[in-house]
């Protein structure tokens, strides 16, 4: 976890798959999701998603697996 | 969301930047995400972000502001 002052805080994530996923929670509710790929440029993310709550908390519901819709 | 038979579930959801995120809960607790970018091939991702559960719980409690961590 890192403080980024006046921003938010940011959380780096490494996945099974040699991949690396920084999420930054800014301090306005927002979200923004970095993945980067192995031996890819550690500076340059192959995408950026961006979110706000709301969305936020559907994809998390649904990474969770308790998100339903008809 | 969409059944994709013998393989699992795909949710979509549309970002507020115009961007597209598909997550696909796998039938063996895997997930798969996503990204789209808006105008880009919609059959082509940007990135695709492989995660297994106890990642996806991660990532989904960062999402939530309920992640800890020392």
């Amino acid at each position: 976890m890192t403080e980024l002052f006046g921003i938010g805080t940011k959380y780096e994530i490494a996945c099974s798959r040699q991949q690396r996923l920084a999420v930054v929670l800014l301090k306005d509710g927002r979200r923004e999701l970095y993945a980067f790929e192995a031996g890819g440029n550690a500076d340059e993310p192959s995408a950026v998603i961006h979110l706000d709550e709301e969305e936020a908390r559907r994809v998390a519901a649904v990474l969770l697996g308790t998100y339903f819709q008809d």
